[in-house]
């Protein structure tokens, strides 16, 4: 596939919505029942907020932000309501998103007030000249747009809070159960074709459990763990954040589509096992030009789902379903 | 070029490093032949640092970092001391350093108390978990690693206060005089090649004048500003940040070059053509494997320089030498 200067053209298309709830040591053995049926009612409810902007004609970036909305106010994903505590017990949540007609994008990091960092994110690339904002600035720019603020303990959730005292009294020279799902992952997103053709990807974050010094992860690092490119392809991408930026996971996967021609499975796949190498595990989801698609993962789970106009929408937990 | 998997052996090679102080509205009839010969003198003494370096074995990655402490001293330069002013007259540094040979790096964003923040981006690759972090945490993490502490009046000058304050009682209305080097550029950064065909990048800026809202620009941000990856080549950019960081330029080029079998300065020249489409204009320098290199702009001048093995040192400052 020779490289295309400007975004090829949009044309009618069935619409495609990839989401992720983050990846991990997501087994069957440590799920009950009850966990397992509440994470796919809310994967399904998010699938079905952004597919109903998608199937009203809305743009891929709607549907991505909708999506993402309900993924941020549910207690069981690592971002928005639910996020995990910084190691002085806060909640600081970094999001990105971008859109893949023109390439803009948006990004935060270290914001503790908005709802919806998502939409934040969004307010950065759509009412300010920037990308990125961090910390008190971005906290500032999201009182004056007048996004939605809410108190801290509105982050809050008892699981959280406790993972946050284990992590605090942890045996360091035991760090097994230490890894994985409870205390790194839970990163949201979602990537989207609209009928116009049109890509659009985001991701949303609480970070890692009890982070120290102002971490930044690659949730708010366009080109690691959000990218979206008319060109090529979507992707968000939830994992071992500095792995993923090491790589650039998400600019990685659609450059290898663009100038090796691959489809997204084998240039999510390919980048995953190069990122693996590097020391980073995790999962990526993809949706390409041509509305073909990918999640691809080398953790025991990841939470995920997938909605299109011609197929019947799907939830999954576990690696091998 | 086919991808390799990891990275290429090592091997014996005249080491190269190519260094910038910053691209913009640098014109002849704006520069006095004081100013213009104490640049040349500021970008010969950085290139001589880093030759040091690299003439003795060294590797890139000590070469790049001891070559941009020089430029961040130097007031000349948007880096360190001379840094812009933000809008709340503070001066909030970024800084990103990668290593070719395992892709490791570093970064720090909105830092405010370390004299050489390239060596508190160092410290974030080699003594944390780590690849980004911003604010308060870094600069605590920056006392925690010991490194030199400065007063904030350390980095002040007489000449970016004045920006600040023609900033502040700026006619918006008439911004022709508010843009290009006096108020977005100086970012500094350097590429090098060592004797063991390793590559190393790295990038320091001040960000630009009058920012707002903690807002974050490419310098920091891997991929974007800064990358470097023994398969390819080692680039730091200094532009429109925000247009640097939608196009992924430092990985991009990085990709072309290892994906398509570009040459440095046909992957340079691409990318700045294609990032100035999206509406960001600046400059980059590159470095290949092979040793092979480019500096590529499409501001009137970028101040530049390079040294190698084999060939005697140059600097230059306008676009037509």
């Amino acid at each position: 596939m020779a490289a295309a200067f400007l975004s090829t053209p949009a044309m009618a298309q069935d619409w495609r919505l990839v989401i992720h709830g983050g990846a991990g040591t997501i087994a069957r053995d440590r799920m009950t029942p009850e966990r397992d049926a509440e994470i796919r009612a809310a994967l399904t409810q998010a699938l079905e907020a952004g597919s109903a902007v998608l199937a009203d004609g809305g743009s891929a970036l709607d549907a991505v932000e909708a999506t993402i909305h309900v993924l941020e106010d549910d207690p069981n994903f690592n971002a928005g309501r639910g996020a995990v505590f910084t190691a002085e017990g806060r909640n600081e949540l970094d999001a990105s998103i971008m859109d893949g007609r023109d390439r803009r994008a948006g990004a935060v990091a270290g914001v503790t007030a908005t709802r919806h960092p998502i939409s934040l994110a969004r307010a950065v690339m759509d009412h300010s000249p920037h990308v990125m904002m961090a910390s008190e600035g971005a906290n500032l720019f999201s009182r004056e747009q007048g996004l939605e603020q809410v108190d801290p303990s509105w982050f809050r959730t008892d699981e959280r809070w406790e993972q946050l005292q284990r992590w605090l009294a942890r045996d360091r020279a035991d760090a097994s159960d230490l890894s994985g799902a409870d205390y790194k992952y839970g990163t949201v997103g979602a990537v989207a074709i609209d009928m116009e053709g049109n890509l659009a990807a985001g991701t949303s974050t609480g970070g890692t459990t009890g982070k120290l010094y102002g971490r930044v992860g690659d949730s708010p690092i366009i080109g690691a763990g959000t990218y979206a490119d008319n060109r090529a392809c979507a992707v968000s991408a939830t994992g071992a954040g500095e792995f993923y930026i090491r790589e650039g996971v998400a600019h990685e996967i659609c450059a290898r589509i663009r100038f090796l021609g691959e489809t997204p499975q084998q240039a999510a796949d390919f980048v995953q096992t190069e990122t693996l190498a590097l020391g980073g595990d995790g999962g990526v989801i993809v949706v390409g030009a041509d509305g073909s698609w990918a999640w691809s993962f080398n953790t025991a789970g990841m939470y995920r789902g997938m909605a299109a106009a011609d197929s019947a929408p799907q939830v999954a937990i576990y690696g091998d379903e």
